[in-house]
């Protein structure tokens, strides 16, 4: 069982039509009034409950709790990467994300919400899912985990081999890279990003078509792994929406 | 007093040469070993303790705390408006972030990593500092609050004026605004970044000589506010980057 706590979060999951068991409410203030009229709406049963049991099943709730089923419904659509190759068809542009080693719940959610607004039309992570983590990751991503499309593979290396022969050009964000604005980023594109200090593994990095940068002005050795996705997912979306 | 936790912090702050009081140490690890060192090298007092008394001290740390002067010191140098601006002499390109109502202190933190990154002259925020804040701040930031130089002021409507006075376009950050790539962001910028949900407010928003968005391609109504931050920062360095 998870137990989504964030406002946003529940709103997402539940506006996603993916199934939850129930909405739990110990005292709602206005925004978790609204939460209950969208459950209703949807048809979730809403149990009334104490604070007491709220604090039971999550150590970070405000009066409100939304059970949903367990991990493997988290996480978008489950999807085995030939389909969605496949569902691709003859389209042009598509941006795929491929997570090495990102091994924080955390950085893991903050990155599916910049997916959501980047349009990204996958994500590919490694296996490692538990429901604790699943459920860190759907308040993190403030509900993206609901929307976001998000493939599990034991072999990321293979799933890179499936991406190039079918056309798409495969980038590692990486400080040795050169500045991201002076490639193409355009057509079927695959970022890969790495854990924050450890960076892309040897041999995801030999894999890549070339490795992009971002500019850096400061002292620190780095910028937070979910604000470098962020930065590169934008510089993409940039380049389409200007010079298409 | 201020209790760093994160060895990215601790680090930061004591290559900064600003003043630190000790470094407290239960159990050092080798990563902890060489913090050891480079206190050594900067002659701060090392003190061997127990766990117990870290637990104490701070709720969240790997066997490591360096006790810092009071929150007078943090935040890189805490310097008047007008001294900012007249040391800046005829510079044509600077880059100051204005923070409207970046109440959570992880966001602050994580923002403050950002403008180090792209080398934002100055951050300006609201008067609000307590020490508690502070330390969330120091460590969130990954020690960039050491580096980057901030003031804080009661008044941001007339830090926007003194800014427009001595050449500075404003530009607040505004799902509403025109995309960010559209502006021509070299020369001296400044850019208002308003609270998650809330936004900027009304009365700066009204002071801004333009609005610039990010684009957004998903369901979720926004990005988060550091990773919203970064991209905004990005751009400028970009544009710098690419056209001069």
């Amino acid at each position: 069982m998870i137990y989504l706590s964030g406002f946003h979060a529940i709103e997402e999951r539940i506006k996603s039509g993916l199934p939850s068991r129930c909405l739990l409410i110990a005292k709602p203030g206005p925004r978790a009034r609204e939460i209950i009229k969208l459950a209703q709406e949807h048809k979730i049963p809403i149990n009334r409950t104490g604070t007491a049991e709220l604090d039971r099943l999550s150590a970070d709730h405000r009066g409100i709790l939304l059970e949903t089923e367990d991990e493997k419904q988290e996480g978008g659509q489950i999807t085995k990467l030939e389909d969605f190759i496949n569902e691709l068809g003859e389209q042009k542009e598509v941006l795929v994300v491929i997570l090495d080693e990102i091994t924080d719940p955390h950085n893991y959610g903050a990155i599916l919400r910049s997916c959501d607004q980047f349009g990204v039309n996958m994500v590919i992570t490694r296996k490692r899912r538990t429901a604790k983590y699943a459920e860190v990751i759907a308040n993190t991503s403030a509900g993206a985990s609901a929307w976001v499309s998000a493939i599990e593979t034991a072999n990321l290396s293979r799933a890179i081999e499936i991406l190039k022969d079918n056309g798409f050009w495969i980038y590692g964000a990486d400080m040795e890279g050169e500045y991201a604005f002076t490639k193409d980023l355009r057509g079927r594109t695959a970022i890969i990003l790495g854990g924050e200090g450890s960076g892309i593994t040897r041999i995801l990095k030999e894999s890549c078509d070339a490795l992009i940068a971002i500019p850096k002005k400061g002292r620190l050795d780095s910028l937070n792994v979910s604000v470098a996705a962020g930065v590169l997912l934008y510089e993409v979306i940039r380049q389409r929406a200007k010079k298409n």
